[in-house]
């Protein structure tokens, strides 16, 4: 950690963060310029968090050296990790698509998606029984009846289930079906949650708030890693910015970012991204150009009958199209579907 | 609700609209411009959130007419509401000081500082027992130990006592020892909670998320009263944009924008807004200008041991300075403190 | 246009509304909902844009129904249009590359890198010789001296010049020169500028202002094509967020809008809109994924020596692979390079 | 500056590092932690601006010691900066308040307004007869003419004049008439423009352009200073943010914190700060307790017939209300209007 201090701190003042950098154990390293002295402290600077030097009204300005995350930086494991969803790896060579209707809304709907997603090479398949929603006046999710048609859906197919975990009520009952715990975007921060399912054992995906840098992301996934739950998925889902033709504005430069800093995988969830369905599969192909282990998409038979999301869901005949680009750019990148 | 068909819409498309509206127990109102043909549902439109239209391939545009939150709008009660926090008033005449520590840290220090927010004329003591931290390596509150030393500093000093609930779980707890029920920032959209506090009798001060509108915030409230608790506050505490230098951008726009929108009261934190300390005091002036009907501010007699947020804490002179300025502003906006 | 009154109008606050509206030669059209009485605008509503209905304090709120460009937009061209840039087509089946140095620096270094540029696979080589710079401290480009260097690179490669023209007092020298008009995206606004390049006869290449929407985009563009010049390219280069470990948001999904919105050709540079030379490979296959015409990226034999935007310059060898595997993704995409 | 390297950077890439520092004049100071070597450079850092160290593969990022601009600094010139606008000063004890149409539409309408001006309290009168448009299909002004009525304005009412120059062309038509030379929000970073004022010597009015953060602001403004003409007023006009129920953001935590970065006076433009005239009042008194200078807003007798800006165009008599409510704060924060 770095800390400059004012042009007109004493030999004093100095002193005093000498002496509090030391009390944390760790060195202090003093470096006097032209314009300003500068103090390093050497060691773990993690532990200085809990000193805040830049309250000190003669400190300008406070600068860390390290990631505050340690456990999700690629220094810590420089291979990439491959997290294993009920038997599909994400993370390894083969890019992993995950599909599904935004809310599980009937047995018979659910059903016939699934068998969409299935033939269309979909590897697992997503669909929300818990929805978040921005109005207490829409739908919000058929709840544990919804976790049941999943399960049934996943013995009609095979494919593994990726469900939202919203409350840390509703835990035991989403572990029961799901074989990926999806937290979603306004849960990010959300700490409890987060460190309740670091200290169970299915696999996470973590979504990006929407108001949430890369880095917050990373220490969201380090409160999982640190309960001990290595098998988190990253998924970047948009972000919000002040352009409004778009629902979100989808950052496709945070995957590769992502995969420099870390060792997750990353999912990139187009749908949300944009929130229109004209937009979900070119930001799919670029997504998968751009490096990601995978995508998340929507799907809607009718999307006009949705009841959440239609607008971005795509139909069953867009998405099968898109699976046969979407095997081109991955080849081309040097992967498979 | 205006739908705006593409200009290629056939009369078919047109009916099958029109169909659909008609479908929800809405009435249709089609007019045909010169370049767009152009469709109203007249009635409640807020069914209509579950019938996307926008999913339709020939449909350009939706255009909501009304509010998509109704409790909480002036429309629906032109008066503004005055919530009773334990005898203290926020919404009336009287501008609330309410301040304190950011986390509650030990018995002696809590005391202290309700001391210093007493003397100082503040009405109502902020501390954090339970803390969202971004990093899990960083203090995470005394949780149920912080509340008793709430609860005795408010013995002490008659002070009512505002403290954040992030876990429907840890709700018992918190609202045995709280008078004003928090919800964070980041808990803004978790709606499970959201809809907890609104089904108990407690007021609850509800923040705007760093990246959520006015209108989000406004829905979010609804959520709570919706369940019953009208006892709703609001506060601004800063949303995030592209500047840096600031920890966020408090946005005090928001204050006369929620009074013209809604009946319920608006507080602002310029603590966390700014997250600096030499800010807070010009911006809590400029809130209680633009109308606020409080302000939440962060004291620490030693800023520099804080183990949360000490870079935006108040040293105790400089809260009674600020109080003795937000004394004259208020007279001169018409307000007292 | 839409005119939402609100709830309280008089039936003389209408008739008012109508008489406006009827006095810019448009039809008014009186729809009585439940909640709200509103007016339609029947006619081209965009000579309304002078009498702001929104400053009637009897006014809800006024919304447009039309887009407010016309030249620029696909329904005034269902063809995408296709820009000659001295002989290349941006805007057809092929995606054009066009790369250099961020600023030219030196004669030698032009011609070293421009040798690069066409022996890769480049097709228009870039740079600049008027260079905007946040800080006046910094290098500010060689001007004329700069504009010779790049007509000599043509000469000794064949590659067309595309350079920004900052200011219309060097309009002359520019034209003289350069077979593409850069206008960067601090300009995208400096409508004198885009009048003066409008009334000339050369291809523009109009960057994205870091804070504008695709709609003012299309409106700069507008100014463009109003003056009959419609030789214009687009370029997204990333917008500005909350973000800050790129320097940038490259705006990807903008590519698929404008295509949906506009005939004008896209291009994307990665090179700005992440300002890490690590992420500009990925986001360039990620660009051509989503269906851009084109890229622009920076190449620096020696970044670490660059005078301008070093840190987001790739190595000549770098640009060599990006190459190839742009090619990949390219034919995937049914385009070719 | 201090040069972070990567944890497994070489002894030789190390020595290249400090090489390539020595080579600017500076000396390099190497401090080796336990898990990164640290490079401090002493000297003037400023000039290795144009050498890019971050373009170095090993190295991990550069972070900049001092304030990259020099003359805005209140370091530079610790007393408050008054700027003389013929005989009216900007940045002393008096809040001043500018006022006047958005753009000068006809010789009475002008001259009408100003006398609201004059009487109101009001002391430099602003119009625009240049005016920035997003769309090619709005007024533009009434350029010279416009210029000759705010001439005739100021012989009637002795109030001087601010407006906005666009384009280094009219340069001299406008230095002619106007006291205050006003940079427009989107021309902020138009850096020929910038050096143009800079080389003249009447005083600026440089706005903040809505993506641009404090620190591009003073900047910008060390281009105006670095020319010799140090009359430089700032304004804060509000930035651009997701929040879309106001024009921009009012960001009011820009005063103190340029006050305490800068010597040069900080106004706020509310107008275009909020876009909405309900509440331009509110953010107006804010500004002032937060410690501006001065204020400018815009006023027009029949705001639904402005050309221009209309939606957030204050009626003289809510002008005159409150200029009454600005003096009671104004007062409060110990200043006078």
């Amino acid at each position: 950690m770095i800390i400059i201090l004012k042009p007109e701190a004493t030999e004093a003042e100095i002193a005093l963060v000498v002496k509090k950098i030391e009390s944390y154990g760790l060195a202090a390293h003093i470096s006097k310029g032209t314009e300003r002295t500068i103090i390093g402290a050497i060691g773990d600077e993690r532990v200085l968090q809990e000193g805040p030097l830049e309250a000190f009204p003669f400190v300008e300005e406070v600068l860390p050296i390290l990631k505050p995350y340690k456990l999700a930086s690629r220094e810590f494991k420089p291979d990439g990790s491959i997290v294993n969803v009920d038997g599909v790896l994400v993370g390894g060579r083969q890019v992993v698509v995950m599909a599904g209707p935004c809310a599980v809304e009937s047995r018979e709907g659910l059903l016939q998606i699934a068998q969409y997603v299935k033939s269309g090479g979909g590897r697992i398949l997503r669909g929300g029984a818990y929805k978040p929603r921005t109005s207490p006046y829409t739908f919000q999710g058929l709840g544990e009846e919804g976790l049941a048609y999943l399960a049934e859906a996943k013995r009609a197919t095979g494919l593994p289930i990726a469900t939202e975990l919203m409350d840390s009520r509703d835990a035991d009952a989403v572990y029961q079906y799901a074989d990926l715990i999806q937290i979603g975007a306004r849960n990010m921060q959300n700490f409890k949650l987060l460190t309740e399912v670091g200290s169970r054992r299915k696999p996470v995906l973590l979504k990006r708030g929407s108001s949430s840098t890369v880095k917050e992301l990373l220490l969201a996934a380090e409160y999982i890693l640190s309960e001990g739950n290595y098998d988190v998925i990253l998924c970047e889902r948009g972000i919000r910015t002040f352009e409004d033709a778009t629902r979100n504005t989808l950052d496709l430069s945070a995957v590769p970012l992502i995969k420099r800093l870390s060792h997750l995988p990353v999912v990139v969830d187009p749908s949300h991204g944009t929130g229109k369905w004209h937009l979900v599969s070119p930001m799919a192909l670029a997504a998968v150009a751009a490096g990601a282990d995978g995508i998340m998409v929507e799907i809607h038979p009718h999307p006009e009958e949705a009841l959440s999301d239609g607008p971005q869901a795509l139909l069953p005949g867009t998405f099968e199209t898109l699976m046969s680009e979407l095997r081109g750019v991955a080849q081309a990148v040097g992967r498979s579907l």
